[in-house]
């Protein structure tokens, strides 16, 4: 049997150690191509790149591994893939490592989650992966264990279709994580502040921050699972469709 | 009682001939303040701006209506509004008119639905408009007609929580349009191609472009709706979680 065809991608560029650290797992496991965008694209969502052309390029950053460059998103740098370079599609897309977690809403600003998304719309198996730190030097040691485990399970398991997974790791060494928990979205949501300032010609601007708050207690969410020391895998679907509202906006009588 | 609040954004940025047609409306059932990128951002998706400041400057493209653009995508428009310029969280935020179908998953691409999500997690009832015409001449006066009715049911009935309205409306004369159908959002998807060209130096660069293809024969889509003449109203949320996946994907004993 070939082994499996395996693309990685990522939103923090091709340069980022979490991208190096998800490329030596998948190595393990398949042939691996790498597509990642040629600088950070980090809050880019489901972007994707219309209004200016693309440029893809071949990077040597990873060695004998084939790996490309492309200037637009992390959903560009899927659709470069299966619609241009690939001759065949992929087995399976994984995205990240990412440097910060992407539980709970962050999924929507996700430039990592959109890109597994963006897979899952082409009905390929697709597993986007953050560890809750965004120091550089983050410890990617026992995100790669995690990563290794469920990248062999979504290769031997019937994957459901135009789904993919949001897998979020704790900071915390590997003797203290405590397992996998498959589990829903919270309902967290950024509380965001603009930070303002003044340019040397004293004009003023402004940094976009905020702090993450959960708003529920509930224990089947990937924000308790996170918080009580387990990885948490989130399946993700793109039918944005409020089913549960239909009724009631049709008692509008539009 | 006083008027509403209605906060008025877009993707396709301050000057597009959409937004003015949407101020316009607005502008008649409640107090208006805008805030548009201050460039095109079409396609942006959920983007947020993390990796660069943001500019803030008053604009007086709508005379004594309040304007201001925005240097980041849609989504920062609206976050720039609730956490940083408005005293109050507006009744109501409306996006667009969007120059192009956002019916479908374009939900996901769209920055004009984008914000409208983005309000939606904010708990502010929020509608994104779209016609289906991609010129800049587009006739906007039908589109008008529906929006008044649709912005006017929103402000006087219970609006869902955590909701948002995708409102899309095919390019035909008023009276060839047959009314509105609230729907679910259609398996469409996105053929795309890379148009590969050749820049003065020889270097090659690749534009994208494809075509919409509907998956589904079913009546009751937006994709339908607008096919056979009816605006479409799908009611649009941002728990991404494939729920019915968590039972299968926890028997793969991760």
């Amino acid at each position: 049997m070939s082994k499996p065809f395996i693309l990685v991608t990522n939103d923090d560029g091709i340069t980022a150690p979490g991208l190096k650290a998800l490329v030596e797992v998948a190595s393990e496991l398949g042939k691996v191509i790498v597509i990642a965008p040629d600088s950070p694209q980090s809050g880019m969502g489901h972007a994707i790149t219309v209004n200016n052309p693309i440029r893809i390029d071949r990077s040597q950053v990873f060695g004998k591994t084939e790996a490309y460059t492309c200037s637009g998103t992390p959903v560009d740098c899927v659709k470069v893939g299966i619609f241009q370079l690939l001759k065949k599609k992929p087995d399976l897309i994984v995205s990240g490592i990412n440097h910060g977690s992407n539980a709970a809403t962050n999924v929507i600003y996700s430039g990592t989650m959109s890109a597994a998304v963006e897979g899952s719309m082409e009905n390929i198996p697709s597993i986007g992966f953050s560890l809750d730190d965004f120091s550089h030097e983050a410890d990617f040691g026992p995100t790669q264990h995690f990563a290794r485990k469920i990248i062999h399970k979504a290769l031997n398991s019937d994957f459901p279709n135009n789904v993919c997974l949001n897998v979020n790791i704790p900071k915390l060494p590997l003797r203290e994580l405590k397992g996998i928990k498959v589990c829903r979205q919270a309902m967290a949501f950024w509380e965001d502040r603009f930070d303002e300032r003044k340019d040397p010609l004293g004009k003023k601007y402004y940094w976009l921050t905020g702090k993450f708050k959960d708003q529920e207690e509930a224990d089947d969410t990937d924000m308790a699972a996170l918080k009580n020391g387990f990885v948490s895998v989130v399946p993700v679907q793109f039918d944005m469709t409020a089913h549960h509202t239909i009724g009631r906006l049709n008692q509008w009588k539009m």
